[in-house]
């Protein structure tokens, strides 16, 4: 396997294109994409936890209970979400796909983000979906889904499946609302990948649980978020019906991408000046590790500290104390570590002397790690978060206007 | 019932006095402070819900099993936590309590807050513990066990008991890593009724379930939060031994202190502009209300969005939808208050056209209400919380330094 360039245009079959509609005043901003196979696709997606779902996620789960679609049509500035008219709204967005396409309503999934309960101007989505050229780059798309991300999420892999190539790649969006099962986030997948859908959909499930359920910003989490990946089989391999060793091929490359993403996302936390990965080892169970280290990347204590380079360990005990798991705080381990060297600041639950100014120049960096050792088993997890910083408030805090 | 002055020094008894004696730099900044009450008292605590509990909080509970004591010696600027002999420096802070007022160590509770992971400068408070002349006001020692707190916390109120005038005050701290179950908070109560200590550990706890466990700042939950009542009966009252019209009596004036402290934690804040009160109607149950309103008190978007004047009621759906709690979206109302107006901006879970102008003056307010109604039951339960602001990044981006 190795990573190739152009995202969801890496795979045989697929082309984008983005517009500006008129949804947002920056005529420079598109805010309008379509994702289109020449073929139909397996496909599955997976959508928020939240209980308040947006009303695209409710047309795609009708239009995805046969596994097939062929085409994405996404916008960006207005979430569709408690708005008047949001579920006849999708519909006419997803018709519109496919007047547009020739293709049927059922073969069109949608997804929208931004602000949410105003209405969808959807005359501007409609008339902008004829405008829309297909053949663009990747990046046009990726950009078009933007909202405060300040960096394009793509990623895209080449792996051979029985002497084929096989490309697999994805875009995604999202900054704040970030926290497990689907903030804010949307991200599309495509392959080119001969699969069916039911193993479309369990790769996409695991592959799930350890990269975009494991990343936070602001623990909050969203009513529009969504992952969808499309597989038109123009590869040429055998087609993956089971979960053999062409699956596990497959599942590694899906990993790969939505890991990156997931990370990609993380890292563009809104405001955030830093990447914090959180490592939770030697806990008796990967459930354990997890929860552990969700807490303490969810922490805004800590995201602060991070913020400030203060190795406040203190504030990552509290958050392993609060987040729900047992474990004993006088095993406990906490080192802090970047580029520029590694500090252990807590053993045996207890704190050791260290340099300050060193600690402060290790966590001055881009990507800050925390290494937690709970020193009681062999199971381990990562989760991904960033500092919480002014730009954090200033962003929210007029996010409308 | 009225309210008085004098929080913990309302009632009969009761004596405190405060000393700066060398945990701060700053020698203008008492942190020592002393809470004796002249005959022994019956008295409950409560103890933050974190795994991690400070050393503090593990002799209380030894000290507290014949629920008696006598006096509260309590510490700023040093949690007592995951330090170096934590455990053994509690011991001699209550020793030195005890040797100066004459008491036996166990009848002496202990109390720290600070910074966690830094050895306890156990002879400055030896030292400290001499020098502390009693007879001073409950503001002084309220000052004492302020950290980043910006405004002093007390409340006292007096009540009739049978022919008897009763006093019931508080004083509290609690700025940040505040969150239900005892986030970083302390508070310590004193009253001269006449009440058996398995009622003041029943009342305690009833009370601390809509008042201390109903306020957020952060999300974070302390090491070492606690709340303590102390009652030395010298009002003399007829002894409060059942839960009778007498308790009924203690418990709400216990109720109105422990809530009225509970909402000075929360419009403190760390960098808090405005009080948020969350109110959920119409619920189905008050378990229910209460998980709802929680949520959206905690929505870091939201609270940026308060902060802005944003009234982004969309963040307040999404809040409720990640609650866990189960609802129909369809029928919720979201209505903004404060003492210039109220406006209603979800109905039946769409938004209205409402006037962003009038809205954004009534959010102008240091007291903001939100008022969710979920139509569905008349159970209800109020949250208190604050904004998000800059100032919250910069106090926790250098706490230590």
């Amino acid at each position: 396997m190795k990573e190739v360039g152009k995202g969801i245009t890496a795979a045989k079959g697929f082309s984008t294109g983005a517009v500006h509609c008129g949804i947002r005043n920056n005529p420079q901003k598109k805010e309008l994409a379509l994702i289109v196979s020449d073929v139909p696709c397996a496909a599955a997606a997976v959508y928020t936890s939240n209980l308040v779902k947006a009303a695209p996620l409710n047309l795609n789960m009708q239009h995805l209970q046969d596994g097939k679609a062929q085409a994405i049509s996404v916008n960006s500035g207005n979430a569709n979400a408690c708005a008047a008219n949001d579920a006849l709204n999708a519909l006419k967005q997803a018709q519109a796909a496919a007047a547009r396409l020739g293709l049927k309503t059922e073969d069109v999934l949608v997804a929208s983000t931004g602000v949410i309960g105003v209405e969808l101007p959807i005359e501007k989505i409609e008339k902008g979906t004829k405008e829309i050229v297909l053949g663009l780059d990747s990046q046009d798309s990726a950009r078009a889904i933007m909202t405060t991300d300040t960096k394009v999420k793509e990623c895209a892999v080449e792996f051979m499946l029985d002497g084929k190539t096989v490309h697999l790649g994805g875009i995604a969006k999202g900054s704040g609302m970030i926290h497990p099962n689907m903030g804010t986030m949307l991200a599309f997948i495509t392959t080119d990948c001969a699969i069916d859908s039911a193993m479309v959909d369990a790769a996409l499930k695991d592959c799930l649980r350890t990269t975009f359920n494991r990343i936070s910003v602001d623990g909050d989490t969203s009513t529009n978020d969504m992952c969808i990946v499309l597989a038109n089989g123009l590869a040429g391999n055998p087609e993956i019906t089971e979960q053999n060793a062409d699956y596990e091929t497959f599942r590694t490359a899906l990993h790969h991408v939505m890991q990156q993403l997931a990370i990609d996302i993380a890292s563009d936390g809104e405001g955030a000046s830093r990447l914090l990965t959180v490592t939770v080892a030697g806990a008796d169970s990967e459930a354990k590790a997890e929860t552990i280290a969700m807490s303490v990347a969810s922490s805004s204590l800590l995201k602060a500290a991070m913020f400030g380079k203060d190795a406040n360990w203190g504030r990552v005990l509290c958050a392993m104390g609060y987040s729900g798991a047992s474990f004993d705080p006088q095993s406990v381990s906490v080192a802090f570590a970047s580029a520029k060297g590694t500090i252990t600041v807590c053993e045996n639950g207890k704190g050791l002397a260290f340099d300050e100014d060193r600690a402060a120049n290790i966590l001055d960096s881009d990507q800050v790690d925390i290494d937690i050792d709970l020193h009681e088993g062999d199971q381990s997890a990562i989760c991904w978060g960033c500092d919480l910083t002014y730009d954090y408030v200033k962003i929210n805090g007029d996010y409308r206007t």
